[in-house]
């Protein structure tokens, strides 16, 4: 385990995990920006009262107080957020005027929920977001768009497979509406309950709370079990014998998601029907996307279109956005050994010291390779030899890097690549180490791939 | 200016200050791996009575509260850190036994006061620390490393020269103690008000309340006066007169600062014996840095030995570190026009869209400079190609794309330089565009760097 939890939902992470949390949020970083997804930050507050209006969680917001705020100190009603796009709509109508549409930015931060901490879930976790929104309008495309990049981003990571599952508010709702629901929003809420109650007692709740009749309930609990890797829920939506001009919107939107994606990313995106998403201002095209052989985790990666979010008077700034939950996923693969790292240390050489007086030749030797980008460190006491060769080795490093003042019988400097154990002359100003080498490698753990591999 | 700022104290960054932000933090982790720092976070959280403990600023702390706690509900006590290294020192007792020593880790994280906002002060803003913590002991030579490895950084940005200030908290104990003040740290609360209220007042108050004879309230302004680039300043203190066994290994250890950094970096630290840093817990080597000709807006770089902040029954751990205040410098970077940006985005290209059927053959074209490492964005809509040139032209992306299916006369795709206006054939499997292109540059802005030069 590479996680110690005492203060129960704020994980830390030891080095060997954060390596691996780095790697995740550097390609990450680096898929957004070949996109040409621009990086944005928000502050960590907002008022509550915008929370409140655009969250539907107001329950799980964290506020703040000064600690020794005076009684006559007016109350700002700041809380921490609780996701990244309600600030990212704030941001975008605050400085609207300076920004450029559409615009297209990623945004990697921590985000805080009041939540009951369990697995997979935390009070404070690390989001890594992508959005496009424009003004005015926003091209349907980005909707296609968005799920392309993500799964560009799953692939390259070595997790597990990753399973993106995409639906259409639109076709759900004019579904409920085409089936006669007085309250499309309520069979939502109670469709979202179907993994968690199964479809016996969904069915109850649609007749008792959504007011649907038997046949309407079981025709929405049949559209929720629909799920393609291709265009062919099309067909299977209309042969429940639902019509309704949304509907067919929705139908048509989704058919492009998935086809439009598809093509780009062979097997990246399922069209699955059950996917409802918690939050209200989705208005478009949903994601929700499970970790293959960690589906009881929930979603590691979310999101989906919103035509109001980022409005006020006159003026829209339709979005779309998908979320990555880094500490979410992060969690999955420490916990299960999914992900390992060649070390968990920058330096990829140790220079040794021989004694306290030949520092300043250590130093000069790191501030060579360190000129030609390898990073390395200067053994903090010049114990002997074998005792810093067992520095390097505990931490992963290596290389270990003699100075000439420390060498045994030869004229120049050596370094040791203590894995193999092979010693040879070097001179600080052109030695290379493999391109492999330079820094902490993280990859799949190879039992765990395996046995991942086999279940695919 | 490139910043907005609604909310007071919470500075929020448009894409043409956030590029500038970011290229200092990916610089600043640069050069801290490079110098084998390995990359650690802790939660934003800390219980409030440890902060309390070691931090001596607790009005500043801001609190946490569910914002629908139930009455019966325990407070858990917790706050949001305001800075980074009492947690890390949290942090190191809390995971020592999963840790190597001496850890060398930096963190760049969040932090916040709930302090009254002004010039270069704010109530959520960035840090980028480095610290080296040993068990049971500290090699004093990390105390030159930590002025080596932030003036390099300072040095390898694109800013203004900035001057590392060193003290040393035994030196100025030893001097008090030798000129018989009974509190030490009365003397230097008082003499940290030096810039504010001026060596007459500073008089006053040594004698009335830390007790200090005229004479040697004379003599402790005057030591506050020396300031010197090398170790001259040993015979300053020499010629007045006061001896103290504390005063002399304060004196050494300033010396060896000087001289070990200096040597390594000629003329980056200069011996300022004003320097006394608010904080409690350093007990040897403090740091200061200005910002040369914006010396108004406060340290943008401090830090300093600690040998008793991360200490349990029976086992220390004394540390040395030192912060970048990064939000504070790029607030004077951007009020100032310090720097600038060759672009906010991350595209390096645009690719032209002839019309919404051909939309794919533009996402293949995209698809395979982004194999090769070049950011680019298609785009949004299949406007007149003048339209598209100037939407490239207001974000700074320097090429767009024209795919074949766009060519007017030619046959194969073409890529316009729209700085020059050059257009020439190209093939998506094998352009390259020159280095210096690929990603947004950051540097200083040339008017403003010529002022300085001056005043350097």
């Amino acid at each position: 385990m590479a996680k110690i939890n005492r203060l129960s939902g704020f994980p830390e992470l030891l080095p060997s995990g954060r390596v691996i949390e780095q790697h995740i949020l550097d390609t990450a970083r680096e898929i957004f920006e070949l996109h040409g997804f621009l990086s944005l930050e928000t502050r960590s507050v907002e008022p509550i009262d915008h929370m409140q209006r655009n969250g539907e969680i107001d329950k799980e917001i964290y506020v703040l107080r000064r600690l020794h705020a005076t009684a006559d100190e007016a109350d700002p009603g700041l809380g921490l957020h609780f996701d990244l796009t309600v600030p990212f709509a704030r941001y975008v109508l605050e400085h609207a005027a300076l920004l450029e549409f559409p615009l297209r930015r990623y945004q990697i931060q921590k985000v805080w929920r009041g939540e009951r901490p369990q697995e997979g879930r935390f009070r404070e976790f690390t989001q890594a977001d992508i959005d496009v929104v424009g003004k005015d309008t926003l091209a349907f495309h980005h909707e296609v768009e968005m799920a392309v990049v993500m799964s560009t981003l799953l692939a390259t990571l070595p997790i597990p497979r990753a399973r993106l599952q995409v639906n259409n508010r639109k076709l759900a709702e004019g579904f409920y509406l085409g089936v006669g629901a007085a309250d499309t929003q309520g069979v939502l809420r109670v469709i979202d309950k179907l993994d968690k109650i199964g479809p016996d007692r969904v069915g109850a709740l649609l007749e008792t709370e959504a007011g649907l009749t038997p046949e309407a309930a079981a025709k929405c609990i049949a559209l929720a079990a629909i799920c393609t890797p291709d265009a062919t829920f099309v067909d299977q939506v209309r042969a429940l014998g639902v019509r309704n001009d949304l509907l067919d919107q929705g139908l048509s939107e989704l058919s492009a998601v998935v086809t439009g994606a598809n093509a780009e990313r062979p097997g990246s995106v399922v069209a699955d029907l059950r996917i409802a998403r918690g939050l209200d201002y989705y208005t478009g095209t949903v994601y929700e996307t499970q970790l293959v052989g960690f589906e009881s985790v929930g979603s590691i990666s979310s999101g989906g279109r919103y035509d109001n979010l980022a409005s006020d008077e006159g003026q829209r700034y339709p979005g779309v956005g998908i979320s990555l939950g880094v500490s979410r996923l992060v969690s999955i693969l420490l916990a299960k050994d999914l992900v390992s790292a060649s070390r968990a240390v920058p330096s990829a050489v140790l220079v040794a010291v021989t004694d306290e007086l030949s520092r300043p030749a250590s130093e000069s030797v790191a501030r060579r390779l360190r000129e030609r980008g390898i990073p390395c460190e200067v053994a903090p006491s010049a114990d002997k030899f074998g005792k810093q060769i067992r520095f390097a080795d505990r931490r992963g490093i290596p290389y270990v890097w003699f100075p000439a003042t420390a060498a045994d019988s030869t004229e120049g400097d050596t370094i040791k690549d203590i894995r193999s154990g092979d010693q040879v002359d070097a001179d600080a100003t052109n030695w290379q180490p493999p391109l492999d080498d330079i820094k902490p490698r993280v990859f799949a753990t190879p039992d765990s791939s395996a046995a991942s591999k086999e279940s695919w």
